[in-house]
This record gives C-alpha cells, structure tokens and sequence, in this order.
C-alpha cells in the first residue's frame, strides 16, 4: 500500500515543484527539471548520505517519466490549483509522511544506528522541497511555514518506538501515517506552529 | 577530439563562473572557486549520482589547475569580455554539448538504462552553471533563457538514437556535437525559446 | 586533542548556523538542521566527493546530539552573543582550521594526490558555512570576507609541506593550527583581505 501511497506523493511533490517554478517564469525545461528534483530529491540525497547505491530513482525510469509529466500536466492545471488548495495540501502531507517512513526503512535496512536512521526519514521527507526553494532562490519554506518538517521528525520517532515494542510493521506503518497525518491536517487547520527565532543584531558581520 | 573540446570547454564554463562571482564582488579565492566548480561541478553531481566513485578531477589533478587558472586570468580579461561575448557564447555551447555526451558515455560505461543515461547526460551538460548560480544567489539562468538546457536533452537524445541505429560512435559524437551546435547557435540568433510557464496566484502560500 | 578542538569547532560552527537562522526567522527545527549543516555539512561534502563511505558523522551520532543541542542553546544565548563576539571569532577560526587538517587527513588515508587533498582540506573548512548560506538565501560570505577561506589554503598546503619534509605528526599538526591561527586573529584585527574582483557590465545576458 505504501507503494501507491508513494506514487500519488511524487504525483503531488512535483506539482509543488512546477509551481515554484512558475512563479520564477521558468520554461518548460525548467519546470520539469524543478518538479523531478522536488519529487525525487529527497531520496536522492538521502541515498547519497548513506551511500546507498545506485540511486533508488536510477534503478525505477517510470518514477522519471511520472514526475516529468506530472510537472508539465501542471502547467495546464494551474488555473485550477487555487480551487484545489485543500486537496493539495492533504496530498503533499502524505507525501510528507510517507517519504519519511521509507527513509526510515532504507536506513533501517543498512543497518545504521538509531539517530541516523531519524535523520534519514527527515531527509527523505523534507529534502525535495529544500532543493526546490534553493533552486527557486528563496529561503526553505519548509523550515519556517506552521508544523511541517518537524512532523516528519515525529513520525520517525513514534515509527521507530512502535518498532522498538514490537508492533507488526504494517499496523505501525499505518498508526505511524495516520497519527502524521491528523497532526498535519490539525497544524494546517489551527495553523499551529513551533516558536520562531529571531535574530536581527544591529552589528554583527557573520 | 573529445578531449581537446572538453579542454576548451571547462576552460570557457570556469571563465563564465569567474564572471559570475565578479558580479557578487568575491574575493580572488571567491573567484577560485566559482570557477571550478562551474567547470567541475556537473561531472561531479554526475559522478556522485551515478556512484562513480572516484569522482573523474580527483583523478585529474591538471584540470583542477586549468580551472583555477582560467578563473584568475579572467580577472585581468575582464574589461575585454565584452568584445569577445559572441565567441564566449561559442565556447560555452561547445562546453553544453561535450558535457552532454561525455555524461552520456559515464552512465552507457556503467550499464545505465537509457532515461538515467540521458539524464546523465543533462546533469553534466547543466549542472556546473546551476551550482555557479546557487552559489552566487540567482534562480538558475539556464532554466529561463532561450534555448540552452533543452539542447542538452536534445543532444542526449539524438546521440543515444543513432548509437541505437548502429551508427559508428566516432561519426555519431561528430553528428550530434554538429547538430547541437547548430541549433544553439540559430537559438542564439534567433533568440529562440521554449514556451514560459508564469504562475502568480495572489494568495498561495507553498 | 585534534578531537577537543574539533568538538568546540563544531559547536562554534553549530551556533553560527543557528544564528544565521534566527536571521532568516526559521522555527526550532529550522534552526536545529542550519545548525547541524553548518557544523557537520563541510564534512558530509568531502566524504561524498572522496567516496568515503558510511559518512563520518553516521558513525558518531553524539555529534548530531551536540551540534543540535548547540543550535537550540543559542537561541537563548542570543542576546549575550553580541558581547562573546570576539570569543565567538576566534572558536570559529578555530574550527576552520582544525576542519582543515581533519579534511586533509582524511583525503590522505585514501591515497589521494596532492591537490586533492589540498581540495578536501579546503571543502572540510568552509563548507559548512557555504551551505549555511545557501540554505539562508544569502550570497556565501566565506568568500567575500576578509581573510578567511584563503586560511584554509594556506594552512592546507603548510600542512602538507611539513609532512614532506619529514616534521613528526604532532609537532606538524601544532605547528600548522598555531601559524592558521595567527594569522587569522591578524586577518581580523587589521582587516586584511584579498583583492576583490567586480564585474559589472551593463550589459551581458550571463
């Protein structure tokens, strides 16, 4: 299940990846290389950490084709996102959460220690959307918008201790995603937020 | 031949990022650096997404030398740059073009599948002037302009059909370095552009 | 004692990242991944580039503890950090400096040539920061600062010619951080830097 779960969140990551890359008027070239990048960044650079090759999307050419397209479908549809909004952010949520569950795994896998296997659920959870900022040259908004990556850090906590007390792996795949996704629907609903740090010195030059 | 092309082409791709720096007021070592990784920097992604270890410069001290060279020197050129914009265009579309198929050949040596040899082939076409970008903090002008990061694709593609079609792997890198030469340099003229994608919502917040 | 010096160089580091952060008015978590990137992403960069997997800090998750931790504390320290300024430069010296000889360890246990290591020594110093900046949407002060990456090189390449000569390892070691130092401390106190190279044509489309 986890597999379509997937599909549909790569569906919607490189929607979010054409989008920002409409706002800085790419062309189609653009676009489509923004919306892969948004899609299967994460993943990418959480294989290269762990030094998992060859890379999962080099061994899975639909997963290209999938996200290119769904790039360039975009671009036809974006007259109509604005009524999609809900939609969207329910779909890049799951995304969210079920990137971070299959970081975990890949980790897991390679038998990597505890908080490394943390760091590489957030990494496949949020890394896609920082590339596509850094790219669209603006500041990561996953790192300042209402409870966003810090889910993903949860989901990884509380997959990982479900793990730890023995819980069949698909009932904690399952608990895991749920409990992310009411988290995330309640943050988006309430716009809750973790406390924001801000610095402004008058004079300080680093 | 390659060779002697590719040569001239890190040299052209490290001037371009000299410039690049310059217009961000770095430092002599600013300047280095820029220039390097705008040569290197896509062969080098390309290296550690296809997990081609070890990366290809760490193998070839001289072009970390030529590229640092390059970069310096363009300091003194610069006031001559502007007379010289046309055969820098030149150079830089060979640079595209050589990357592209050299990208293409690391990815066939290692038994790839096509979309991950084209993409590979993209990454090192492209790549070093999106890191040159990032690294001096603009949206990456080789997904906004005319024809550029298309041509790459482009060539890609081209180059992989006729080695499909059995044609003789001397001849086919001459038909498509020719081919895609070409077409950029009639995209230069013509200031021909693959179609923008503007996307402006008034109220969006990812 | 390479080791205590490393440990104060990645808290430094990781305190550097946060504030950079607060500037970008990033939430708790935003703050704790600047901050880990800062301090253990120059690192990260020269194990990918050198193929020197698992990643260093995968194997030592008390540095992720310790660099998050750092970042998190300094959101509290923030308001005293204007008076620890010059404590504050002179821990971040060095860490520059003890990165340095890390990365140039590192790259010499693989057998790499010279200018390899030399590079690897570099890219351990001031990467870190280069992405801390990146990911802040800001142009990498390293390389338009006064004296500061070029320290690196410099004490790179004393580093190695000491080797050469036969100096013992410790004295090398002491010798290098010692000379890296003073002149960083100068660099500061007299405002030395590099010659500035600007490039500012009215017009040029790259």
């Amino acid at each position: 299940m986890l597999i379509y779960i997937y599909l549909i969140a790569i569906t919607a990551e490189a929607m979010s990846g054409a989008l920002a890359a409409g706002r800085r008027n790419m062309d189609l070239f653009g676009v489509a290389l923004i919306a892969f990048l948004t899609a299967l960044g994460g993943g990418t650079v959480r294989d290269v950490l762990l030094g998992n090759f060859p890379v999962t999307w080099t061994q899975h050419p639909p997963y290209i084709y999938l996200t290119v397209s769904a790039g360039l479908l975009t671009m036809l549809l974006a007259r109509f996102m604005k009524h999609l909004h809900q939609l969207f952010l329910i779909l890049d949520g799951m995304g969210l959460i079920a990137f971070t569950i299959i970081g975990c795994n890949v980790a897991l896998r390679l038998d990597y220690e505890t908080p490394v296997v943390v760091m590489a659920g957030i990494t496949t959870g949020i890394f896609g959307g920082i590339l596509r900022d850094i790219m669209c040259n603006r500041t990561p908004q996953v790192l300042r918008h209402e409870l966003y990556a810090s889910i993903s850090l949860l989901v990884a906590l509380l997959y990982l201790f479900l793990m730890n007390q023995g819980v069949d792996q698909d009932i904690n795949m399952l608990a895991s995603f749920s409990v992310g996704l009411l988290i995330r629907m309640t943050a988006i609903r309430y716009q809750l937020s973790l406390p924001v740090f801000s610095y402004a010195p008058n004079k300080w030059t680093d």
